[in-house]
This record gives C-alpha cells, sequence and structure tokens, in this order.
C-alpha cells in the first residue's frame, strides 16, 4: 500500500552510484537517458562506423535490477512528428535503436518522449513498428496537463534557420490522415487520445501524465478517470513552501494528486531540490497526502468489501437459468439495506391490506424465488411489526435452496410457511395470494427476466392484491472507461463486446447525467386484445456532450419501487446508502467513438423477446 | 511445502464435531457422504413428495468451510455402470441430485465411486453431462493400485437374488460401443484411461489412487506417472508394524509413495487407527516420508535451479529470428560445464592446430554467434592454457549484444579481438580461419537452424580447418504425460498442437529408449554435382511397446560433438551433469493414442527446407 516514488534525471555519469544515491533517498527506481545525449549526432550513420558502444554495458547491472530498478528514457531530442524530413528520418532511426536497447534489458518501462501538440502520427507509427518486440516491457507516453504556451523548435537541417513554430498549428503530420488541428492549442488529452487511437489501443502503451504549474478545468481533468494513468511526474518547481519552509502543492494540485492516488499508479519526482533536507520532504510530503486521502473520509465497510471488485468485469447472474451457487446466496443475504427495506414494504403492504374474514384474519403472502430464505424471514418479521397473522408460500426452482429452506423450516420452526419446489412460472397455485413479493432484479433491472417470471406468477395474485416490487426502471449513461474497454476487447471475441458486464466501476469517467431506460410495472396488464403481455421496448436517448471525449459504452443502473414511496436504487443521484447487492453494469461498444464538445449523442436500447429467449 | 491430509470416513454424525476431531488430529480436511446412505430409496422418486430435506443444511458450515474443508463423497451404493437397469436408472437420478449439491456448496473436489473394472461407459457419459455445471469444483475418480480379485454385487431389482459377477467380465457398458474387456481383468490403469478418454480429457476430472496392500509391477505403476494423480487414499490396514509399535509401509509401499510425493499431491487416510495414540502416527508416517525424500539424495544446486521450470511449457528461442535478450544470455552465461567443455575442446583443438609461420605463429579463431562473449571467453582461457598465440573475430548480428562485447573488449582489453558487427550467413570475411566455434544448438539440435547458419559461417574457414561442433544428434522416445498434452490442448488452438516446447519433463513417463533422429556433420559436405548442401532429413523410427500406454507425443533430446571425444548431451543416458543450458523437447501429437503391450509404434520425422524456411 505504500507509494512507489521514482526519481528522474538528464545526468548519469555512473548508473551504479545514482542508483545508490536514489536508494539512500528514499527513492523506488530511476528514470534516465538509455543513450548519451552527445549520440544524437550517430543517428545520422555516423555509429555504423564506429567501433565504441553505442552506450554503457548491460553488464553493469543484472537483468533483475534492470527490470525493477530502471525506467529508461528515450532521448528527448528524437522528434518523430518533426516537420524537418531529416531530423524526422533521423529521429526514427534513433527510435527503433534506444527501443531494441529496451527489449534487450527487458526494462519494466520506458519512458517516451513528450508529443507534438496537435500531432502524433508518425509517433503512433514509429510505436506501432516496434511495440511487437516490446514483450512485457509497458511504454508510457508522457504527456503534460497543459501545454507550454507555444514551442521554439529548432529544424536541424543544417540551414540554421529557427523554426518558430506554433504548438498545434497543424504542420506536422497532417500527411498521415489526421485532421490538422485549428489554430486553438488542441489540449494535451486528445493528443494523446489520438495517439492511443492510431496504435489501437496497444495493451503496452500507458499514458504518464507530467503535472504543470497550470492546471486545466476540473472537466478536462475528469477525462483522465477514463485514462489508466500509470505514474505522475511531479516536478520539483512546482510545489510551493509552506510557513516551516516545507514543500506543498496548491489545494487544487493536492486535490488532483489525491484523485489520481485513487488508482494503481506509480509516482516520478524530477527536478532538482529547491528546499533544504534533498529529496525527502517532497516524498514525505506526497506520502502525506496518501495517508489523508485514506482517513478523510474514513473508507465504509462497503468500500472494503468492494475493493477486490474495482473494476473487475463479471458476468451478469442469469439465475433462471442457472442455479445460484451457496456461496451467492450467502453474500448476497448480508446485504444491510435490501431486507429491511423489503422488511418495511412487507410491514406497510400488510397494515394496509384489509383483514379477510373468510380465512381467519390470516393473508397469504406468496415469496416467489425464495432463495435460502432472507425474503421469508423478512416477511416473518413484517408479521410481527404489522401484528397480523401470515400464511407464507415459499416457491423455489432451485432444488439446492429448497435443502436450505427445509432445514430452515424444521430448525427456525416456520409453522407458517409452505415450502414448493417448483418455477414460478408453471406452479398451479391452489389458491390465490394477497401480497406477491419477489427480488428478481439485475443491475439493470429487467435484466435477469424479472419481468418474465413476475407475468407468470401474477396468475395467483389476487385481483386488487400488491406486488412487491411494484415498480423498476432501467438508467444508462454514456461512459469513458479505456481499461475497462481494453479488459473487453482483450478476450479476443466480438461476442464478449455483444453482452453486458458487472462491475464495481472505478477508472471510469460518466460523461453525462444517467437517463431512464425501459420501465416496468406488476401486475402487469395484458395488451388489449390479445390478452398477451408485451415486454418488449425500444427507447431512443439523447445526451449532449459537454466535453471531447472518448466513448467505450454506457453505464447501466435500476431504481425499484417496493412499495409506495419504499424504494431501493443503485442509480448515482439517488443511490441506496449502504446496499452493496448490485453493482452497476457496463455495456461495452464495439469501437471507441470520439465525441466532441457541442456534439449530440443519440443511443438506441431494445428489449427483444421471443418466446424462448429475450 | 507441508503434506496436505485430509480424513476419510462414512460415519459423520455432526459435521461439525467431525470438523473439530479431525483438526485435533492434525488433518487439514474431510471426505464425506453428501448424503446419508438412507436416502438411496428415495432415488426411486421418493424424495419428490418428501417434505424434510434430502442433506444437512449448508448453512451449517458458511461457504469459505465448504470449500477448503470438505470434500464431498457420492454415494458409494450408486453403480452407473450396473448391468441392472433399475440400479443403472436409480444411480443415475441419484448422481446427478449430489453432483447439483456440489456444485451449490462449491467444493474444492468431489470424491466420486471406483467405477467398475473393465466398465465405465455409463459412468464416462454422466459425468460428461454435468461437467459443465461443476465450475471449479474437481471430479476425483477413485482408482485402486489393483482390483479386488472379484466382487460381490448385489442387483437391487427386488429379485432378491444376488448375482456375482467376475469384475471386468464385460457385462457392462458394451451397449455404448466400448470394447467388452477379456476374461483376464482388466488393469485398473485401463479403466481410469477409459473414462478419461472417453470424457474427452476433462479438464475437471482428476485420478486418485487408492493404495491396495498388493501392488502391481513397477512397469504398471510406471504408467501412473503419465497422469495427473490429485490425492493418494492410504488406508490404515494397509500399514504393519514396527518393532516398536508404529505404524510402518512395506518397502514398495514406501517407494511409492516417496516417488508420488514428487507430484504436488494431497493424501487421504481411511479407516479407523489400528495403532496406538490415534491418527497422529499415521501422519507422522508420511512426513517421514516426505522429510526422507528431500533429505537422499540432497537436492542438488540443479534441482533448485530447475525447481520453477517443472512441466512449464516454452516457446523454443528463435535466436536467428528474434534477438535475444539481455537476461537470456545472463542466464545460459552461468552454465557451468558447458563452456568448460568447450574451453577443454578449443585447447585440444589449438594444440591439434600447426603453428602457422606465414601469421607469426598466430592462428586465427572465429567465434560465429558470439552473444556476449562467453566464447571468446573460453577462448581466451584456452589460449592461455595451449600456450598458443591467438587472433579471435567474434561475429555477432544482434546490435544490442554488440555494445556489451564492445564494452568488454574496453574493459577486459580484448586486444586480440575484432568485433563483427553482422550475420555469420552474409558476412565478407577478409581471411580463413584455422577454428570455427559456434553454439547454435538447440535442444532438439539443429532445431535453432544451426546447420544453415554454420554452412554460411563455413566458407571462412580454411580447408582442413576445425569445427566446433563437428557433429550433433538429435534424439525422440515415445512418452505419456496427461498434463502436459492438457497444458497444450487448453491452449485452444490447432497451430498449438503443431509445434514443439521446451519443458523440464516431470509429470512424464518415457515408455522406451530413446532412439537417434537427425545427425548432422561441419563442415558439411556439398552435394556432389550442384554444389549445394541438403539439410532435409527424413526418418521412420519403431519402438517396441512393453506396456500398454497412453502416447501424448514425443521428447525430443540432443548429443553434439564437439572435438573428438570431448561433448555435450541432455540424453538421459549420457547426460552431461550439472549442464541446465537445455531442457528437453516436447513434441505433441493432435489427439493422445492408446498403444498395447506388444504393438510395435513407428514414427516418421521430417526435416524440410525451402529457401526462406525450415
Amino acid at each position: 500500500d505504500k507509494l512507489t516514488v521514482g526519481f528522474e534525471t538528464n545526468c548519469v555519469p555512473d548508473l551504479a552510484v545514482l542508483l545508490e544515491d536514489a536508494r539512500q533517498e528514499h527513492f523506488d527506481f530511476v528514470c534516465v537517458p538509455l543513450v548519451h545525449p552527445r549520440f544524437s549526432r550517430d543517428a545520422r550513420g555516423v555509429s555504423e562506423t564506429r567501433s565504441t558502444p553505442l552506450t554503457r554495458s548491460d553488464l553493469l547491472l543484472d537483468s533483475k535490477q534492470w527490470g525493477s530498478l530502471v525506467v529508461g528514457k528515450i532521448s528527448e531530442w528524437i522528434d518523430l512528428d518533426s516537420p524537418c524530413a531529416d531530423t524526422r528520418r533521423s529521429s526514427e532511426v534513433a527510435f527503433k535503436q534506444e527501443m531494441a536497447w529496451v527489449s534487450h534489458l527487458a526494462l519494466a518501462a520506458v519512458m517516451l518522449p513528450t508529443p507534438r501538440p496537435g500531432a502524433g502520427a508518425n509517433y503512433s507509427r514509429c510505436l506501432n513498428q516496434v511495440a511487437q518486440e516490446l514483450g512485457y516491457v509497458q511504454a508510457w507516453v508522457r504527456i503534460p496537463t497543459v501545454w507550454p504556451q507555444s514551442e521554439q523548435v529548432s529544424c536541424d537541417d543544417g540551414s540554421g534557420v529557427l523554426h518558430v513554430i506554433n504548438a498545434g498549428a497543424g504542420t506536422a503530420g497532417g500527411g498521415e490522415g489526421i485532421k490538422p488541428a485549428g489554430a486553438v492549442l488542441e489540449d494535451p488529452w486528445e493528443t494523446w487520445s489520438r495517439i492511443r487511437t492510431l496504435c489501437e489501443h496497444l495493451a503496452c502503451l500507458n499514458v504518464v501524465l507530467e503535472l504543470t504549474s497550470d492546471l486545466p478545468s476540473e472537466a478536462a481533468l475528469a477525462r483522465w478517470d477514463g485514462e489508466q494513468v500509470r505514474a505522475v511526474i511531479v516536478r520539483t518547481n512546482i510545489f510551493l513552501t509552506n510557513k516551516k519552509g516545507y514543500p506543498t502543492l496548491s489545494r487544487r494540485h493536492q486535490d488532483l494528486v489525491m484523485w489520481l492516488m485513487r488508482f494503481k499508479l506509480q509516482f516520478v519526482v524530477k527536478g532538482r531540490p529547491r528546499h533544504p533536507k534533498g529529496y525527502l520532504p517532497y516524498l514525505q510530503y506526497l506520502d502525506h497526502l496518501r495517508t489523508r486521502r485514506q482517513v478523510t473520509p474514513p473508507l465504509h465497510e462497503r468500500e472494503t468489501f468492494e475493493a477486490p471488485y474495482l473494476d473487475f468485469l463479471q458476468s451478469p447472474l442469469q439465475p433462471l437459468m442457472d442455479n445460484l451457487e451457496s456461496q451467492t446466496y450467502e453474500v448476497f443475504e448480508k446485504d444491510p439495506v435490501k431486507y429491511s427495506q423489503y422488511q418495511l414494504a412487507i410491514t406497510a403492504a400488510l397494515l394496509d391490506t384489509p383483514e379477510d374474514k373468510a380465512s381467519g384474519g390470516v393473508t397469504l403472502l406468496m415469496v416467489v424465488g425464495a432463495g435460502r430464505g432472507p425474503l421469508v424471514r423478512a416477511a416473518l418479521n413484517a408479521s410481527r411489526e404489522a401484528n397480523r397473522q401470515l400464511r407464507i408460500v415459499a416457491v423455489e426452482k432451485n432444488a439446492n435452496a429448497v435443502i436450505t429452506l427445509r432445514n430452515l423450516a424444521i430448525t427456525e420452526c416456520w409453522t407458517n410457511v409452505t415450502i414448493v419446489a417448483s418455477d414460478m412460472r408453471c406452479w398451479d397455485a391452489p389458491e390465490k395470494a394477497n401480497i406477491l413479493v419477489s427480488e428478481l432484479l439485475g443491475s439493470w433491472g429487467d435484466n435477469e427476466l424479472s419481468p418474465e417470471c413476475l407475468d407468470g406468477a401474477q396468475a395467483y395474485l389476487k385481483p386488487g392484491g400488491i406486488s412487491i416490487p411494484y415498480e423498476y426502471t432501467s438508467f444508462v449513461a454514456p461512459m469513458s472507461s479505456h481499461k475497462l474497454w481494453r479488459a473487453v476487447e482483450s478476450m479476443g471475441e466480438v461476442k464478449r463486446m455483444e453482452t453486458t458486464y458487472v462491475v464495481k466501476l472505478h477508472n471510469f469517467c460518466q460523461m453525462a447525467k444517467e437517463q431512464p431506460c425501459f420501465i416496468f410495472e406488476h401486475p402487469n396488464v395484458p395488451l388489449p386484445g390479445t390478452g398477451g403481455i408485451d415486454n418488449r421496448r425500444y427507447v431512443t436517448l439523447s445526451f449532449d456532450v459537454q466535453q471531447s471525449f472518448t466513448l467505450h459504452g454506457f453505464a447501466g443502473y435500476f431504481s425499484a419501487k417496493l412499495y409506495k414511496d419504499i424504494d431501493i436504487s443503485i442509480v448515482p443521484s439517488t443511490f441506496s446508502e449502504g446496499m452493496f447487492s448490485w453493482f452497476p453494469l457496463y455495456i461495452p461498444i464495439r469501437q471507441p467513438v470520439q465525441l466532441r464538445a457541442g456534439e449530440t449523442l443519440e443511443a438506441h436500447f431494445w428489449r427483444c423477446c421471443s418466446d424462448k429467449k429475450v
């Protein structure tokens, strides 16, 4: 849980000495140039004829040290998108040579030069070319949070003329089919996004954020939540000095660093120390932010429970098709909110149900899909609270859960509970119930086929009887998450893109407020004429794009009304605090889509039904 | 590294009490029936109408305890290959019900009943049917090392007549297309092999060996080396009593248990204690065998080095196509045997080379494929030992290794070494060498294209010059290894079956002595007429099958003659002790082949060449 912090420098007279110094300063790794800048002239063919080595020997460290202590820096003079052809070509030669050396050393990561603002086409092509050789090496693309206002680039074409280029003026890369950026300086995220797209989301490609003194708007920063930021470079000159003379960051920088610390990433400190006592105060300050993040607010029990599931894709349960396992029941039965909401709802419904004289004042309640009995328990509790006599019929199709129910009926003396081992869709009920209770909802509401199951079960609800829940709604919101999209894509099959995943969304950015999608009510009203029930749905939703972003799919949520205003919800704006039974749904799209600020995203959602399938 | 030992019993009045007792006796898990035997009558439809539970509740333990402390036993009365249709059908019903309960509990493993000797067809079909639901549950098929001589089976068809069946008489399963076994009792391994084959090598299917008082021949036992034995059941009644009154095993049982301990497996103790002090002496005895195995013989450094590589499939290196990484060189340079053999060979070759007056008594030695220089070092050492002046040309195509060589030339003052950054196949040598040294061999000798490389390099060897090595031979042997075959098969692509793997063979059984396959000599003699060199090969090898077994492919080895009788070898019978640079090759076949004792296995091996490929 400790921070991993590296030290970046361009001055390495002796690598072993530097490593020892860095270790004494409590750094975990160093980030150093692979080749001395004097070799830049060799890129024009000189090195072929030289008999002296290009760089220091790999024997200086053993391979374990190379792999764990050193991040190699590709020479900073390399400018793959230079408008000057000579510079571009010699850059390519040197880039390939240095990347080959990286593969040879099998470093954990290589730090690539910052791409030109608004460019990146040739940068991407060269990366694609060497990516196969990289093996497990991660390629870190260095992107500043804001560009320096303009850049002075010297074109080394021998003319001696300095070409002053407005960054982002689109002079580079135009030939490769990339729309030249406008005169306005393109946002660094957009340059990164272009490189990522042109490299077709290469697994080894990662972004490293270099914090600048100025920071962009919150909305612009939020887009980094959808990216997998691997490291954050913190220059010593962005630190302020506090009253005691120690380094500190501005409030916005603090918030940004603490926010980024939610993800698993590393830090790199760059530049010479500008405060007393060397680098230690900087490391201590970063660690102080880490601790503060964990302490305020203190982690809820829910967060501890959720930690291992962050961004972990799971296939949605299909309880209708598959029998749930014992351990699945065990987890869901522990939800502290869901069953107390059900108990409240049942109590209220009981109080609203007139006592039926004919049956001796006993209300008949059916639990359809009783599982291992949590709703039976909730109903028994409600019966006591409402002080109403109850008969319960618990219908359950899973023969294994029936074994548990029958054991519970003995050990907990359920004298007024009848257990029926049957599928609710085809059971022939001998009598009709006053109240029908079910918990058949998935992360996206109806996606576990609650409507279809309850359509069958409502046959044994008395006219005017109560269904708990009586209404539920699914919600969707557009989102960006390179990590989740990559995780689905790396499964290697198109059909993996054409399904949904239950996942505790973490490394993601929701780009617009969620909107309702499908609504279902119970008891369901049959279609006039045919008498059949129509559970098909089709909606078209429009989302306004406030900020350019990459659409990787949609987040799915639901809310359900149990009885009157008693509800449960996993919609962010109405979330039932403390409830952990449902994580959101991730609905991937086949290819990420680039959206620009001001555009409108129109999304179509269908729920299609046949006799056998939904 | 501790043994994991379970306790098997059929008598479980209270599961929690049994678990506590077992824990106090130092057992790690228990192996207990899932359903009480009295429910055997329910299999005929009674349970459908009962309202009492089929078995104890899953709430007795939490899911973590079920998953880690309990191996469930399917009822032993279940006889899926019974000749009696009634018994077979009620067995099937109960089997499915109990397996569903196993899935519900998500146990780590389920112990299936011992199959009928010589049968297994219906057993396999039923297993196939439920396998999909099993998830991560392992199915343990219980196989005794020898069958009881005959079995008395009561056919519960209500007639009250006891049918006495000679086990293996082939009465069961004949209808499912399985060849009925002969009158001779089929070997238990063959019954297991049939079930494994009929279940198409299901990943969840595993064999558990039950040790019997009598043991079969060593050759029969050896076939279990090709299987993945997950557990060994040791009944207390197979133990003898030593002078001090403690349990001990016979010499053959000891050897077998220690041999099996090489694999990662668990033990299960069954039966009541027959010696004082409960079960502890049995556990202590097993642990004593574990310790003895590790102590005698003491583990070599080689074994420690190899431990993580046992049965680990690696793609063979392709140093001609890919540049090796720094860490690969690092590992191979540490071999304590290979380079000292080369040094011996170079010394002897130097002494046999007449001093060339024309060149001032200096011998020219070329290292083709110098890598990071180990052969250069061996040659420099040999030059001192032979007291002969040497000039060395080191040819290396990997630009990264050239960086190391050039650094070494500076730091180690290689004044008489010329480094040439070039591919030996196309370098235009300015002069011819007396001695040509290379190390281009793979696990199967020529499989890293040594012949093709040296054919190019021999152009710069003087007539009568010496090539080190001057001859190498590949070897093959038929082998059985369900584990390795499954590992390849589970990669899911046919092309994975059509290549070779470098692997430290461990869970395998070589079924015949290895035979020479392809032989190459250097310098290679051109074909008369054309002047071209023919590196194509085709051999047909015949192996006598001594014992029925499942052929999963071939093991590949090589030996090489460096100079005169100085050689290196990974062939088991001539192994260069201490050398670790090469693991054997596993050559898989697409489908395992069942071979019977007395048959002859004929295998064809081709080495095909084109201009571009071999």
